[in-house]
């Protein structure tokens, strides 16, 4: 079985070694969100159990093992109903993954950031605790709140 | 057990007779979206198993027991990140149920718009189908897709 932790044959991001988790498509929905233009995005964070548990509970840090999945798409506009915008192509997958010793100098997070399944360079991999922690380090680093 | 079909002390739906399904809010996601001012609102549609499992199959109509929820908030900007919005307060949620005997007359679809729990009047309920027929019939009355 493949895990952030274990061997794996699959792709694995530069820096921090995290892999696609297995069916994180079917984890629970966290949030969503858009990003403007010139990403222009429909986004949703979904979240293993681990995490879920613990933005239900309120409480931070998030525990080891909690995973979240950032997934997201272009935007446009419905053809059916051109007053809502849906999502058209997949761009990047992202994923966090909380392991407080091997992952202690970035705040206890893994990052990783996929484009059809394959890890993006280690220039990118270098800006994501840099974002998180000087944005929201008093959120664990993490910007995404369980929406109700 | 509360349900669409059995005795429920739960406020059901003009017309349809719909309740909020129980535990609808950790379902798997099928697709988000968002809509044009006035509404300015982020929306996330969510799927039983049923529902999901006929998604991937990709087989229409959907079966008897197949039920949607569509979360929605106000869209607000992320005070922490302004390219991004971000799920505001929540607005209404919306419920779609099949069951092909009992919702015969409206494409096998039971409706129910909620605001705080408590259903809207007749009135809201009287368009529901209407509009849902008329836009994407082709595809059992159902606008979102799965998303990858
Ligand atoms: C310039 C800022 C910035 C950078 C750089 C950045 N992120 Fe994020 N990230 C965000 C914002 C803002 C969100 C909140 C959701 C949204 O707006 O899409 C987010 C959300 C996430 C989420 C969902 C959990 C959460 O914190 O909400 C994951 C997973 C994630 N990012 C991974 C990454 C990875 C992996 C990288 C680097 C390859 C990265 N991020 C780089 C700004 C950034
Ligand atoms: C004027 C058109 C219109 C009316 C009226 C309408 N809907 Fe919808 N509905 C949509 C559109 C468009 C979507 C696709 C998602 C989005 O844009 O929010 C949707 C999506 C949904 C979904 C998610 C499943 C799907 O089809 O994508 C549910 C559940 C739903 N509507 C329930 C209702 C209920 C209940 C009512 C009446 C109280 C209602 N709708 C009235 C246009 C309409």
């Amino acid at each position: 079985p493949s895990s952030a932790e274990g061997v794996s044959s699959k792709p694995a991001s530069p820096i921090y070694g995290v892999v696609l988790p297995d069916g994180y498509r079917q984890w629970e929905m966290v949030g969503v969100a858009t990003e403007d233009a010139p990403l222009d995005e429909l986004r949703a964070v979904v979240g293993n159990p681990i995490a879920m548990k613990a933005y239900r509970l309120g409480k931070l840090p998030f525990p080891d093992g909690a995973m979240l999945v950032k997934l997201a798409w272009k935007r446009q506009r419905s053809t059916e109903f051109p007053a809502a915008t849906v999502p058209g192509a997949p761009t990047t997958v992202q994923v966090m993954v909380k392991d407080s010793k091997r992952y202690a100098d970035s705040g206890g997070w893994g990052y990783g950031r996929f484009i059809d399944g394959q890890p993006v360079d280690a220039a990118q991999h270098q800006t994501c605790f840099a974002c998180h922690n000087a944005l929201v380090k008093a959120r664990d680093d993490v910007f995404t709140r369980l929406a109700p």
